[in-house]
C-alpha cells in the first residue's frame, strides 16, 4: 500500500470483503431496510438475561454469519478487529470472548465499522494475516441505559436526538478475489470538535468530522465526484446530513447533493417509525453497509462507494463535565467485484 | 512482515521507537522508578478542574515530551494509536483532540500499550504511514471513582487489589534507525476466560493470557528463553506474576524464573507504599516500559526483551451482571539500537 496526499491510503492490492452479514432487532425489521437484513430478531433480547448480553450475541451471530457466507470458520480468521459503544466495549470482548483469533479492540463510537474494515485491509495488505473480521454493533436497550436514562423512565426526547439502532455487522476481508467487492482505499480520520455540546444533536456535531474527511479524500487523491455512485455517511442523520452537504459545499465547494445517502435516514421509516433525527449508533452504518451496500456492489448494481461511518467521541462524564463533543470520520472506498460489469451509475 | 507460525509476526524491517516519554503522578514519583520517569506531578490533578481531565492532560504531554526527544512535531505524525480505560476512551479522546493526525482509537484495557505499540509497527512497515505514536493512560482518581467506589468513601481493599497508576507513555513508532530500539516481532493475543470473577484478583484473571501469549510465541518462532534478557509482563504485579510462572512451567515447560519481570511489581514498594499486590492501569506498563526498559535498551544495558501487557476486558456492568473475567495480552519484542554494542545479558 502507499500513501495519497496528506491522510489516503492506495491499497495497491485491493483487499476483498468475502464475506458480510447484518443481524438487527425487530424494530430495524420494520423499516424499509427489512429484507436486506440477514436475521431479523423479533425479540430484542435474543433470549439472554441482560441487553448487554443481547447485545454481545448480535455480534456473534453477525461475525458466524458473514463467515458462513465467506465458506469459512473462525478458525481460518488471523484478526477479529471489534469495538462498540459500551464502557470497555464490552460487547465487543464478551461477543467475540470464544473465538481463538487475534483479537485488536477498537473504539471509533459510530465510525467503528469503517475503523475496523479499514484497519482489517491495512493488516491484510501488510501481510500480518490473510483473513481479518470487521466488528461491531449498538443495542437500543443498552445505550439509552448507558447514555441517557433507565428505560423504565420513559424520557422525552427532543426532535434532534436519534435513536440508537439494535444491531450488529460484520465484513470478512481477506487477500483479492476477482468475485467480491474489493477495498480499494482509506483514510482514518482526525479528531474535531467544532464546539457543539448537546448529546440530543449528534449528527451536527459529528458532520464536520465527515466534512473535513471528504474534503481530505478528494484533495489527496484527485477524484472526481462523479467517480463514486454514492457518498454512503455512517450516522448524521436528517439534521447532521443537511449539514453535511452544507459545509462541503460552503467550505470545500463540493455538492455531494444526490449522491449523497446517509445510513442513519435509510434504516428506519421517518414518519411512521417516530425516530426523530434518525438512526445512530455503530449497528447502524454497519448492518446497513454489510447488507443493503455491500449486496448491491456484489451484484454490480454499485460500482464504487465512498463509505464514511462517523462517531461521536464523548461519555455521559465529560458531557456532565460540560465538555463538547469531539467527532471524528473514517472513510472506506469500496468497489464492485471485477468479474461483475456494473449496470450503470444509479446517478450518471 | 510477515507471520511466523500461528500467531507471530515478524517485521522484516523493524521500525524503531525514535522517541519515547512516560510522565506520572506524586505516588509514582515515590516509587523506586522515580529517577526513569520524564516528569513527576506533585500535584495529581495537573491543574484541571476533573480528574478525567487530568489524565487527558497526562496523555497529552506524554506525547509532546515523546515527540520532542524524538526531533519531532504533531505534523510529523501520520497516525495516533490511543486508548484507556475510562468509559469511551475518553482519556485518550480528549487527550488528542487538539492533534491534526488521523486517530485510531483503541480498547485494550492494561494491554494497551503493547496494542497501540504493535499496531503502530505494522502501519509504519505496511505503508501506511512512515511515523505514528501509541499513547496510553490511567488515572488512580478516575479508575477508582469509575470502576468502584467514590473517592470520598475511602473504602477498603483486598490484599488481592492492585493500585491504578497514575501515568501516561508515549513512543513514537518511525521507519528503522540504526540509533533507536527496534520493534523485531509481534503477538496479538487471543481472548481468555477462565472463570475469574473477581474484580479485585485482576492479575490472577489475566495471567492465562499472558501465559498463552508467551507460549504462543516461543512456539511459533521457537526462540529460547535466554535470547532474551526480560519477559516483561505489564501489571500482573505480585500475585498474578507468581501464577504466570505456575503456568508457565506446569502447561508449557517454560521456566521463565529470574528472567521475568513485572511492571506492576516494579512501579511502587511494596511495603513502604501499602499498594497491596502492586501497580496496574494502562499507564503502569505504559510508564515503564518508555522510561526504565526502553532507557536501557538505547544504552545497550539490555539487547532484547519481550513486552508482554496484559488487560482485564470487564466493565463493571458485566461484573455485577455476574460476569467473568476475559482478559488479553498482547507481546512485542524489542531489541537495542544497532548501533549500540551489548554490555552483556544480565541474566547470562
Amino acid at each position: 500500500m502507499h500513501r495519497q496526499g496528506k491522510r489516503t491510503i492506495i491499497f495497491d492490492s485491493a483487499p476483498s470483503i468475502t464475506g458480510n452479514a447484518s443481524v438487527v432487532g425487530s424494530v430495524e425489521g420494520e423499516g424499509p431496510m427489512c429484507a436486506e437484513f440477514d436475521r431479523v430478531f423479533d425479540d430484542d433480547t435474543l433470549g439472554e438475561e441482560s441487553y448487554e448480553k443481547s447485545e454481545s450475541a448480535l455480534q456473534k451471530e453477525a461475525l458466524t454469519r458473514a463467515l458462513k457466507k465467506a465458506g469459512k470458520t473462525e478458525e481460518s480468521l488471523d484478526f477479529i478487529f471489534a469495538g462498540d459503544l459500551l464502557n470497555q466495549c464490552s460487547a465487543s470482548t464478551f461477543g467475540m470472548r470464544d473465538t481463538e483469533c487475534s483479537f485488536l479492540g477498537m473504539f471509533g463510537a459510530c465510525s467503528t465499522m469503517a475503523l475496523t474494515l479499514a484497519s482489517a485491509a491495512v493488516f491484510t495488505e501488510s501481510g500480518a494475516g490473510i483473513m481479518s473480521a470487521a466488528v461491531t454493533s449498538s443495542h437500543f436497550c443498552t445505550a439509552e441505559r448507558q447514555f441517557r436514562m433507565p428505560l423504565e423512565y420513559g424520557g422525552q426526547r427532543p426532535q434532534s436526538a436519534q435513536r440508537t439502532v439494535t444491531g450488529a455487522g460484520a465484513s470478512i476481508v481477506s487477500l483479492h478475489r476477482s468475485d467480491c467487492p474489493s477495498i480499494e482505499k482509506a483514510v482514518f480520520g482526525r479528531i474535531v470538535d467544532m464546539g457543539i455540546a448537546d448529546a440530543n444533536n449528534m449528527g451536527a456535531a459529528m458532520a464536520p468530522a465527515a466534512a473535513g474527511t471528504i474534503a481530505d479524500f478528494f484533495e489527496d487523491t484527485g477524484c472526481d465526484l462523479r467517480d463514486f455512485d454514492y457518498i454512503v455517511t455512517g450516522d448524521l442523520g436528517f439534521i447532521g446530513s443537511e449539514l453535511l452537504r452544507e459545509l462541503l459545499l460552503k467550505d470545500y465547494s463540493l455538492d455531494i447533493g444526490s449522491r449523497h445517502l446517509d445510513c442513519g435516514k435509510m434504516i428506519f421509516h421517518r414518519e411512521r417509525q417516530d425516530v426523530h433525527a434518525g438512526g445512530s449508533g455503530c449497528g447502524c452504518s454497519a448492518s446497513v453497509l454489510n447488507s443493503y451496500f455491500l449486496n448491491r456492489l456484489k451484484k454490480g448494481e454499485m460500482e464504487k462507494i465512498l463509505f464514511v461511518a462517523t462517531g461521536a467521541l464523548m461519555s455521559p462524564t465529560t458531557s456532565l463535565q460540560g465538555e463538547t463533543i469531539p467527532s471524528i470520520a473514517h472513510l472506506v472506498e469500496l468497489r464492485r467485484p471485477d468479474s461483475v460489469r456494473t449496470g450503470g451509475n444509479n446517478n450518471a
